[in-house]
């Protein structure tokens, strides 16, 4: 079975159980709110490697959905303020919730995702130590995600960023939570202390890189398999890794933070940042936190799920979008 | 020991205990502002709650600390995104938390405080299976705290509003935290279902008359005691018990929605919701959920603790700011 359907497979069965465990109650349009993003789909990356995780450990993958789905709602949390903080109108290529709900009404649905979340979590099938080691981390992560989406913000605000202040806000702004994701997987599949702390670093360090490429991918992906218009990060002057790189060098971006840019300046920026090794700086980046990332599995057997773990790590940082 | 100065004891250790499990970390900026409101003090009746509800129950007071300090963030958590959906600028004499750092600033404050609560409990030296309890019951009564906020901000869009849905509308809203409050104590305390049970409707039904309560303060408290205008709920138009009762008992109140109603109006109304009994419909109703909530303390053994939790609700329902 190849990687699509490996994830296929289990994101057919989030998808049924986001239904089950976030039923439409009473109030029905806060529910049909907190449901807005969940139902719009998506790859499940988060709930794969967590179910991945579980049965790299030796655990059943069945057991650990709710997990799955609990990590799933968070993720849908965190996207949902964050749009409102960054006034991101669009989301997934519809209007974002605080467009349909207005603020209010996306605060709302955010915090109810959240709690919704720890509920489903607190409420498993499962060994109650297990369970409170999971809810332990699970709630310093969203801590963890709150620190880096404050420092996102702040950065916005600022002239000068460091590349080590970036690497801190994007590992817990976005890595934190697929640290989670293995890491819960590996508790509740029965993994001893020291594989779940490996575990958490192998979702820690790609999810690293995965962010690192995310920059990449907006500069070199043809606009039609990117659904947007390339270099909307430079167009916007978004202080991305790239981007801090080529200031912190001298490299100069004549596009940065001009929003009505034409694709030729674009293309001529990106030429710049190939010519300088700010691409490569960052691709090597990229490349060199999945490698340490992927070696932490040194610790587990040979399993099935150990080498679609190692797939989804790799398609992470090779995709194209 | 009156009253005052039980509350004052426990409310010290709350505050002290607030500076360690909620320490000015980095980004620091983001935490100063999750410690401005729950550094600008109070009462802390819910803490004290908690903490009288584990003693009551035979348990120890200073054990459950952490989770008392837990339920407070939670309080202030919601008291921040409430200001924000409300448009809401001064809360505790102060500027409101979106005043002084902006939407953002306060929707990640308040997510912050969300997620520390749940990690201070779920961090905590106590027997995992009852620590899973409490979170459990805590979340579910964040979210129930969400559909009674979402019910309150739809509320003001509509033109009739039922008492029935009002009742509902603040049990959620405000109520469950008091009734989460009393369960936490009591289930940490080591007492047995039953009686954690019948701590969760002591605080949820005391909880109601409080709220209750609340809005009859607006009406009939003299400002140098409320520290505002009188009557300024009628003013905002605001829907509270006392406003639907008289609406939908057809007792006219030509300054309800009026922002420049003056003094004179706004006692000519007092005097028409005397006389029309709506006055006393509210207080009558908020006098028998608060017998309802005390009277299910009849199972605790006799002791200084459960005197003081009768106290509590009595002065909740009796005191005049």
């Amino acid at each position: 079975m190849d990687l699509i359907d490996e994830l296929k497979k289990r994101s057919t069965l989030v998808d049924e159980s986001i239904q089950e465990f976030l039923p439409i109650d009473h109030p029905e349009e806060l529910y049909r709110a907190t449901r807005y993003l969940p139902d719009a789909g998506g790859k499940r990356l988060r709930p794969a490697v967590l179910m991945l995780s579980a049965e790299a450990v030796g655990g059943d993958s069945d057991s650990v959905l709710p997990a799955a789905v609990a990590l799933e709602l968070i993720h849908n949390f965190t996207l949902i303020h964050d749009d409102i903080m960054d006034r991101d109108d669009i989301r997934r290529g519809m209007p974002a919730l605080h467009v349909k709900w207005g603020t209010a009404g996306a605060i709302l649905a955010g915090d109810t995702l959240y709690s919704r979340a720890f509920e489903i979590i607190s409420k498993m099938d499962a060994d109650p130590q297990k369970l409170l080691k999971c809810v332990a981390l699970l709630s310093r992560t969203c801590t963890e995600i709150c620190e880096g989406q404050w420092l996102d913000v702040d950065f916005e605000k600022r002239d000068i960023v460091d590349v080590d202040e970036y690497l801190e806000m994007i590992e817990n702004k976005t890595s934190v939570l697929y640290g989670a994701a293995a890491k819960v997987g590996a508790i509740l599949g029965g993994a001893s202390d020291e594989v779940a702390d490996a575990m958490y670093e192998f979702g820690r360090l790609t999810g690293i890189s995965f962010q690192i490429h995310d920059d990449v991918i907006d500069l070199v992906t043809p606009e039609e398999i990117l659904g947007k218009s390339r270099g909307s990060d430079l167009r916007e002057g978004k202080k991305t890794l790239i981007a801090l790189h080529a200031l912190n060098n001298g490299v100069e971006l004549e596009c940065f933070g001009k929003a009505d840019a034409t694709q030729d300046e674009i293309d001529s920026a990106v030429a710049k940042l190939e010519e300088s090794g700010t691409l490569a700086y960052v691709r090597e980046m990229a490349d060199n936190y999945l490698e340490d990332g992927k070696n932490k599995l040194n610790l587990l057997e040979d399993s099935p799920a150990k080498d679609t773990l190692v797939e989804i790590a790799d398609y992470m940082v090779s995709r194209e979008y």
